[in-house]
């Protein structure tokens, strides 16, 4: 499939929030955890402070998905920073809708990405995914990646907002 | 202990560079895969596009470290972005030195860390560390963190520089 990768403009926004609905369905995170309503997701690209970049598959003109929308795939990401290698790239998103996998639309959004990040300076991407995500694994030791969760035994913490509350009220040191 | 913790300067650049250099032998990372020099850790906070917050364990005036100088920890971290939850914060790097180790000061930069993200808007913080580093992994569920990768089974992969460059130059989709 010969999908155009280009920028996600501020109209593309409502179909992605809709997108990280169903990955968030797909993950079994419960409707009330997401807090990024469609004003939040706009604001947080093209406002005073752009937090994310987005490149978004779309069909040849013309052309439309099951929903209605020419809009088949994402990528959404940020900057992050190594002390051992400097700027790299984190994807937080790559999705392609079920019926259009297997066209390398997964792969086209990957290298766009990986241009980006080049032009960037950056020397690295990195993501996660979860284990049981076969496929998803799957693809991403296909385009060239190493789990380093499975090679070298990184692992992810997360500190939840009460608890960034109750560490920054925490006095007694 | 009761450390000052404060933001960075451009000269305690030399000190973290030192430091981050530490951490990698920790972590048997050989000193060619290092490509951050002080120039660029420089230029990468305090010029026209900073990459990341960083904030400083200093010892009270007059004192000094073994190594001659007052700084005894540092924190260095970036912002990342979820569809999920908005902003939130990656810690790239959270460092106390051995000898001033159980004196606090590891939570002092982490209650700074939570302060600086609730200030910001950030929901989370973020950190990788290696399953095999336990006072580590002990630090941060007793700061509050939860171990997603054994509790959700999140992997985090990786795409190095020169799988960048084989991406970005593929053209058969």
């Amino acid at each position: 499939m010969n999908c155009i990768i280009r920028p996600c403009t501020v109209k593309d926004c409502k179909v992605i929030l809709q997108l990280t609905k169903v990955i968030a369905i797909d993950y079994k995170v419960p409707p009330a955890h997401l807090k990024v309503t469609l004003e939040a997701l706009r604001e947080d690209r093209f406002g005073a402070q752009p937090m994310y970049d987005c490149y978004v598959a779309e069909l040849p003109s013309g052309q439309n998905s099951k929903k209605g929308d020419s809009i088949v795939g994402y990528v959404l990401s940020t900057y992050t920073y190594s002390t051992w290698k400097g700027r790299n790239v984190y994807i937080d998103n790559l999705y392609v809708r079920p019926e259009f996998r297997g066209q390398q639309i997964g792969k086209q959004l990957m290298k766009k990405t990986a241009e980006v990040a080049l032009k960037k300076g950056c020397s690295q991407i990195r993501m996660h995914v979860a284990r049981w995500k076969e496929n998803e694994n799957r693809f991403l030791t296909c385009c060239g990646s190493e789990n380093l969760t499975a090679k070298e035994g990184w692992n992810l913490f997360r500190f939840e907002e009460d608890t960034l509350w109750r560490l920054a009220a925490h006095n007694k040191f």
